[in-house]
């Protein structure tokens, strides 16, 4: 039977465009990136590579750094109201080939290749009346005017009660299957941020786009945003996707990122096969060039970074890196070629809290053994604090422990193994401010 | 000095195609309704025929009932982004002459003219990129692509930051004045109702709009609807217009009638010449012919009329009728032809509450008299209970009362002198259920 | 290692006297449904008889039905401002007894002994600056003034970061564990619906209260109410307590009924031993009698009272009767010793929605069977709308099932085989208005 | 016929204890203070001598300045359940004398006497059921333990709906009236701020007190706080009370002194004789001292005096001084003895904002000068930005000016005449940064 968790089975890894390159990426960009990700990280599970938002704008950026998104802007669409991407910035797809060729040359590099959508239909396609594809609705019919995100003027919210309106969303996304699309990351429907005492507005169009999914034939991740996603409605979209943002746009900044650990607290519960919570892009090496044609670094420091890839990994989020990939310093690039702390993101399970101060938090999961000889338990701890301290944690507070057991501990960022430990005993750690430690304990 | 009071120094008088209409109203019928008032009326004050909503869409009332306000509907527009009447529904109008000739034909009659238009500037035109009159700007520079209004589609925002945004409205409102246009309600401007934490979101709107007025040389009264107004926003609607609503869309029901007593109560400091907080369209007579080409008639009884025309009177909001005027039966025609009940809403001053409770209120003014006489008094008295009763006040607690004076009463309604009271003592009377009367008091 | 899961391995199962007795159970009450429970359904699990609110008011329900709880009442207490059981209606605890002779009455007879209290410390104590025990602090100091509950007035909240705060909850809940107390039912402290902004605010008294409880040395059930439960706090709760409320109130009201299954689908990831969200008590049979000395029938009809213990029992909810257990009718009595339902409650895992619409509604869960033959899938079919009808489920859809399997199917309510089914088909029943069925199925 | 109004027929002027001394004001101090006034300060029409609040509180200030009002102290009361003062801080009031030495000391100083009060009746004598004279009721029995203040835990509300409830506010008042206060600033009643949804929650209290105030034969102002009032019910509040806080606590911070420009925009139109609107306390020289036993300067610089006084003048709220009266410099003094300044803040009226600016505002009032010769009118203009400037007003947009006219200009501050202007004249003037000009403009 069909099932839309089968397209991520595991929690997907790859690359947007969106961190370094804002609304103006271009198919060489991609490319570019697409040739570093086969080259350097494709053996360890990195896969996806997705153009984010605006690809259809003609006037992308052109009013950077004012203003990100250009009002009444007239994006490149088709007869039937749907876009494509524009062939100035994206030459391949002249010619009515849209995305098929950007999407080949990953598929060729053993990639996948991924899109960024707003949820709705073209704002300028509603006023002109335009066609939908394969129904005598025309635009302004399926349409609902007062349905609109805050922060980007180009869609209207289509209305499900609409002849129509289910007829839109699956030309579309027949059209991206064609292409060979194989994520479609969906703005402005995680959160519906104008509509305060609704922020799950966007519900129905949320099944609509489950459904023309399936309908299509090609599996696509399904990735919803913007967060914090409403965690009353995870069993909805537990149903019908399978990555949602769990908080707003995460940035590289220290406070977005102690927080996260209060997101995660709160999503824990909802992690599996099909569903991730997610907690956005890894914004590591450069960044923010989109903006106004200069890069900066990212603030992160090291201990910052590891902390970041410490607490994605164990909490299962999906792995999308947001920076110009060939930027990337030699320590990042090799810690994202982990494959002991990725197997642990790719393949663990029951990962949670353990507990979580101003100062420290410590998260625990267990890995995918063998039952007869007793499963791995992973530890990550975390130093929140100001300051470089000790980090502890008595281990019978920890579910998978066995405390008359004893344990190998293993640190899987350093890769080394280290002391041996009781089940019964305090587990303590000395981290840089801000810093984390992974390890693996295996039973002996 | 120009003073936008001078526009409205007492409340102003007239007619609205609204109630009756809906969007549908054509200038057939407005010309029945302005032939009616320049016959039965105009004498006694009444002289603004105003045209409502959707003057310039062809669609208008095509889904009616179902849904008021067609989405993405096509407005007639000049080459300006300016709408124009349709001259389907408005025949006079081709040709470009606009509402000029209807317009001359209330003068003629010696009405004054009234339209009705959303705050902003025409979606479509933004969409295609419209010019603006007097500007090298298109309408796409000057609208904000997330001001919307919550009920209707047809507009977006005008951004007051932007070059061109003063020329479009002062383009506007030249094109009004050239029509010869004496009263605008603007709407969506005084309460923007989608905005729930910035209610008075469009306060730079009413601005550019005051400062077109003065400029295009033409006497406009400029009235701001939806409500309810934001009482802390007083002192910035006394300085730019000359009326807005108080409460949100007012009808025949009789707890929207009985909650304007807390408004008008809310208000009452804020009446005075130019300035008027308006309670709204009178329905009385047939109404709601617009919606589905069947017009029923008023919920309100007579008593009930009573009690509205009585606080609309004494408190001086502007009385604007809802109706199909011919409709009117011969009782609520001679009530909006007593000229001594009239001349309070024109010229009394200092209108307060004197007491409210549940079941009963009273609001007291008082009349232009000559000074050396002493000043009429004028009493209302309401019975808000379920039941007829006796509603009572003593005259000690009236602010203009002399407590040591004698004072001839006149029943206003009914034309009639009653019994004299002294200033100390406790006026009473019995009303219906729902029911007022309004008293003249005369020292002797 | 200690762990407060281990007081609460399965849900709990139980009596109240909340929902027949009010504020006004005494002691006989107690003994006579602890009696019925021995007879009829400790066999089946039930266990646990709990005293609900006001035991140490001697005023309580004085002033019923007007107001139930008497203001400024003042409190049975110890010299060290723990409240004690009124004596007048609780005789055993006369002597500084407490409730240990009642306790051990259940004791004997194989149940289990629990009591409601409120969070925080007698307001009379405060003002009385009386003592606590086991420190030199006195009331007033460890009290917070402004933390109060919202709708009785007896306690105030105990301040944290107070010396002699957490002292005060360890002498409490010593003096529990020397009566013998098994389940605690504390109030006004998963919602503190006071602090709409907060309604998590007692968290820290959550924390002081399940370290009294471990310190104690005596396995109590930590229950929190009222609900709903804020979910993002979730990890919170699970850390320190039991069970706590997921609704407001429960009562016998179709809505309130209906409601729950959203709740449900809110929590259904949240329980697992020693963490059970709660549905709150069952309210059956006779009802109310402690408002104004009359009792009456349960509102629900028995297809109601059917749908009501389905989603209890295969959501795993504590299951606690809100009734005067003798006055249950032999239907009831028998669900409540259905034998084969109630192992569902106590045993089955994973228990989701499968499917939720206005009108129906469909869960399922797993059995503990044995790996090698295929455990049992338990499913539960609801008619949620106001007419009997058909309602299916395609058991593809359902999670645990083989879609290639064959399934054996017995109705557990009515205790008989019904048809075989194979794995990927339709499964329908047909069901009364706002019933329900409950399904067991087991691979051939 | 009596009116609360004759109370206070034009803004009350005074002193106040709390700025200067917090909870911690005795006897001694007040009458240093109130000699002060009487010397230097009384002819110019300063005569209220205000005791702040903890008068009753034994332990006043014994937890400042870490907390300011001691939880559960136990206050002075008489058998009555009615505050009395504390006989070591007040040792003129022992022996049942309570404030009355206190205000015959400044009576015959020909000054007035005024205290402060909490809403609502002493949690203490609720618990204790203490009695209520005039009644059979116990405190217990008026009290509303949901009714509580944000701040200070003194008191609970009473419950107007209570048999008794009025009874004690009458008692209270005449207790006052038998002292000889003058004046009574009730708190926690005009902003309930600990009811966010309704802080207005103690309308009937209000009711209760100005009852209890013209039952007790006593004329007393009738002064409430804190604010921000809530402008809706502004009616209500003119109706019972004399002055109203319309901020929240004031004090020598200039964003909270520019920020009361919008407040008096607010609430311009509510200031008349027995009616006014309440800018707080004036923070001039030494503050600060009852909370740790040091005092501090103002923070306000010399013009940002001058902005305050003058537009504390201009819009004609109370003058009430928050500071140690000896401690005013020369120039502070002689600005309070600006006897020119001081007759606008008696009787000029009309006041209103002619324009505000993030940078400047205007104000304008109208003398009471003989009607034939034509009225003074008064502008007072302010500079509200961070730089030296010109801040300029033409004169046609002062309501009361006559455009062909011609005026004197006087500086009141500086007490001299300058130059001639015309009626429709920019009228200019340089003013430091955050500084006025308080300006009269008589027609020649």
């Amino acid at each position: 039977m069909y099932s839309k968790n089968n397209a991520a089975l595991r929690p997907p890894m790859g690359w947007n465009s969106y961190d370094y390159y804002n609304t103006m990426v271009s198919e060489e960009d991609v490319k570019r990136n697409a040739d570093f990700m086969a080259e350097h990280l494709r053996i360890y599970g990195w896969e996806y590579i997705v153009v984010d938002i605006q690809w259809a704008d003609p006037a992308a950026g052109s009013l950077c750094p004012q203003v990100q998104y250009v009002p009444f802007t007239r994006l490149c669409t088709d007869e039937y109201s749907r876009q494509i991407p524009d062939p100035a910035r994206f030459p391949s797809s002249a010619g009515g080939k849209g995305f098929a060729p950007l999407a080949e040359y990953c598929h060729k590099k053993g990639l996948k290749f991924g899109i960024h959508i707003m949820r709705g239909i073209p704002r300028q396609c509603c006023h002109d009346h335009s066609r939908i594809y394969g129904s005598d609705a025309t635009a302004d019919q399926i349409a609902n005017p007062f349905s609109v995100c805050k922060w980007n003027g180009d869609m209207y919210g289509v209305d499900y009660t609409k002849k129509g309106a289910a007829e839109y969303y699956d030309s579309v996304f027949n059209l991206y299957a064609q292409w060979g699309v194989d994520f479609v990351k969906v703005d402005d429907i995680c959160n519906t941020n104008f509509y305060k005492e609704n922020p799950y507005s966007a519900e129905k169009e949320i099944e609509m786009i489950a459904a023309a999914i399936e309908k299509c034939g090609r599996p696509m991740v399904l990735s919803l945003s913007p967060g914090p996603a409403v965690i009353e409605k995870a069993w909805h979209m537990e149903k019908y996707a399978n990555m949602w943002r769990i908080t707003d746009d995460f940035w590289d900044d220290w406070r977005l990122l102690k927080n996260m650990f209060e997101r995660c607290e709160v999503w824990q519960k909802h992690v599996g096969s099909g569903n991730w919570p997610d907690c956005d892009m890894i914004p590591m090496g450069d960044l923010g060039y989109g903006w106004n044609k200069t890069a900066r670094k990212s603030n992160f420091t090291s201990d910052e970074e590891l902390t970041m890839l410490t607490l994605w990994s164990i909490f299962r989020s999906p792995l999308i890196l947001g920076t110009e990939l060939p930027s990337l310093n030699k320590e990042s690039l090799s810690r994202l070629q982990n494959e002991e702390v990725l197997a642990l993101n790719a393949s663990s399970h029951g990962a949670c809290q353990v507990m979580r101060s101003e100062s420290q938090a410590v998260w625990a999961s267990q890995g995918d053994g063998c039952p007869a000889r007793g499963t791995d338990v992973f530890v990550a701890l975390f130093n929140l604090s100001e300051e470089d301290s000790e980090v502890s944690v008595n281990l019978r507070e920890i579910p998978f422990i066995n405390e008359s057991g004893t344990y190998k501990v293993r640190d899987l960022w350093n890769r080394k193994d280290m002391f041996p430990v009781e089940g019964n005993t305090e587990l303590s750690i000395s981290l840089n401010k801000h810093g984390a430690a992974l390890l693996k304990l295996s039973g002996k």
